[in-house]
């Protein structure tokens, strides 16, 4: 599932070569070379390099592998000019990124994506899905162009899903949303206009529950993922390009912020949150209502706000008891 | 309503007679023995005990009024077998509960729940629920299978509504989902295939308001229930067995926690957790962000997390503030 | 915008001149003198005065420009018949405030709301808005009478939009619900019955984005306002009356309560939450899973809960590492 076809859920507005690409960017692009004229089929991230692609580039990075002559670099660091034959460098990356993706595929944020719906029970499921039979979807669902849903899943009522691949034995609970686009932007310039083109998808491996009222957005360009045999609770939030592994089971309410890393295993309580981009190892668990700052060890325990280990955690709150910090006895008993 | 009638929202699968049991869990049954083979008819909890039912016990408990006839009990604990004259002594009882039930009832994590529906204005509405005609329900609704409603509700839209009972003049705001899957498994056993089977129902009583997007678990067996004139904000999360009583105000975002029991004219603030299974007083106040972990005793004013006496909260904001943890006078002004 | 038609999201009901209200109140009433019998038109608060209107004044408050001859004041305070020519006295202002609303208007919270709708892709569009014809509109939305949406608009899929006004540009995600009932009743007297009718708006402004599964509440007399080019992530609540100014960044999971007013340029993280009626300045940065209970200034930079500067807070974390409470350096790698 991870190799996905981007075309099938981001269809093509413009089919380009690169070259084209001075077109788009105009005065905004400060020095081009193009080693080889090629359409541009593709997007590339550093973890999946697709051939035919464009990749963007922040920083001064020399990647052997992009050396192919079938990918175009886009930076905003002249230092990358020495690295790549053919590059072109840009004034504001974030910028290019919005032009030249939102020139060149239709998402659900840009105007009149195009897709073609069958009204089965209210639900309306795109004839560019591929759902087995074996499925139940409920009423008033939405599933879009590209999703693909395995053996016996069963979707509930007023669920939303586009840019996904389901695997088998996948329950979505009812109102909930995934494949929404990631909350992705520069915060220095804001406004619906300046959203990301979030082209990447969601992928939900076999045998995973997803609870009520989630929403889980895809990933900017690759995948975000959720792995076998996960729990999914009610109202849990998780953002663009997270990866989660097997068994993991999260309770109510709980966020994970975008890009975090979670390992096999996990137990996260309710009302939990994540800082972005952290890594989280094997078996860890999480009580809850901690917010998890930094990357935690496989088999960690935490709590608290910032999460510490859960015995140092308890220590500090019967400290605090002594120091005059009392539970009062008249209202409290366990 | 709480003497609710389960098979008119879980239509049975299979009706079996006790010794079939045998079958259904073959080698995972360790010791049998049955006083009178009836046809299983329901299933009971310890706080609601039915006739010609099957009932769980985990631990060694001598439950007199379940040497009545008509009660088959299964267990996982072999001391049990001394109490009961009707007995199945299994190896896991989280496995034997997942398989007799599955085998017994239609549930909507199952394959194929039988429901038959009639569209009103994008409303998916069950020929067996029971709405009185002077309520109103908005578009795009679901509303399944034995739920009953009571006088002068308003549902508003894309509301789901699934194994519930409503009272008179009940509201139930926009993307609210009601009666939905209880998050219960074994920890040890994760995966969507292992959800226990959640039997139960939500009972909401009269003049109870209820929010946009919320989330509210039916019970495992018994019924989760909102007593009467208890307002409740958007966003809320309310697990399975959960028992609040009249007169509740609970603010937006908070969640309670399976299990949890709440009495009478409880105030509790926004994005508040409660820990699972704990019980707390009538007329408790709970600010705003609190985690309760304990029970609460009446009256109780708490704040925090964890959950203190509030003046004792105050303190401890005071204290740390003079140990040089301050405001920032430019920052917050009053 | 902002100067709405009340009349085109709420129509009335009856229509009713001064002295009717004493048939309305009845026994309610205290006193009553009446200046000029017009025929009411519209409800005022005090920072939007209407002609031909009603207003509610609970405590003693000499407003001049009330002394207009079209303005009726219904009051719980006697001292207030010194100042206006046209008044009425009444036991319980509330209790007021909701008779004679539920008098005048229809409202979503009261029975038999009318509106009249077209069934576009599931989509019920009332005959009674107003949607550029630039907008493209999802599947099983609910867009109700008196709404405006400008140009450009992309509203998904499974939304709910009543009682709004959105400028060009604006993305409304999946599940999302605008428009809804403010949480707002005498804590006192509890009960769906006892709702204050909402009969304020939601504006939202240009270039506006909302996540998915977020809830705006609309005010309750005048409007809930998000400025121009305001970023809102997922499962977002934001509260009755709050007002936000442009370009707000917020992420997921976070509570705004009612009345709050924030700044321009604001950037809050996720889970966080306001107590209800503070002001935020300008500028300011509000770190995820605050609790912000006071006003901010301008500029100020807060985390934690109670919010404090955030330098304070993160000595004070580090100082109570140096008490004993301590990063477990197995756990924890950053």
């Amino acid at each position: 599932m991870r190799g996905f076809i981007r075309e099938n859920f981001f269809p093509f507005k413009n089919k380009i070569k690169v070259d084209y690409l001075n077109n788009i960017l105009s005065e905004d692009i400060l020095f081009s070379k193009i080693n080889y004229n090629f359409a541009i089929s593709n997007i590339s991230s550093l973890s999946d390099i697709r051939e035919n692609s464009i990749i963007f580039l922040e920083k001064e990075l020399d990647i052997n592998k992009l050396a192919s002559k079938s990918i175009h670099v886009i930076s905003s660091s002249k230092e990358n000019i020495k690295y790549y034959k053919s590059i072109s460098i840009v004034n504001n990356l974030n910028d290019a990124y919005n032009k030249i993706l939102n020139y060149l595929y239709f998402h659900d944020d840009s105007e009149k994506f195009p897709d073609i719906y069958n009204n089965i029970n209210g639900s309306y499921i795109s004839k560019f899905s591929l759902i087995d039979n074996s499925c139940e979807i409920g009423k008033n669902c939405s599933i879009s162009r590209g999703v693909q849903i395995g053996k016996n899943c069963i979707i509930k009522n007023n669920v939303v899903i586009k840019n996904t691949i389901l695997g088998n034995n996948v329950i979505i609970s009812d109102n909930t949303s995934i494949g929404t686009t990631g909350f992705g932007f520069d915060l220095k310039k804001r406004g619906s206009k300046f959203l990301n083109p979030q082209l990447g998808i969601v992928i939900i491996d076999d045998d995973v529950h997803i609870g009520s009222s989630c929403t889980i957005d895809r990933a900017k360009i690759d995948f975000t993922y959720i792995g076998k045999n996960s729990m999914i609770d009610n109202m849990v939030h998780i953002g663009h390009n997270v990866i989660i592994g097997d068994n993991a089971c999260i309770a109510a309410q709980t966020g994970i912020s975008g890009s975090v890393t979670i390992g096999n295993n996990v137990t996260i309580g309710g009302q939990v949150g994540f800082a972005g981009h952290i890594k989280i190892g094997n078996n860890v668990i999480i009580a809850a209502k901690s917010g998890v700052t930094k990357n935690l060890n496989d088999n960690s325990v935490v709590a608290g706000f910032p999460a510490i280990d859960i015995k140092e955690w308890k220590k500090n709150i019967i400290k605090q008891k002594k120091n005059g910090y009392q539970r009062n006895s008249k209202n409290i008993t366990s």
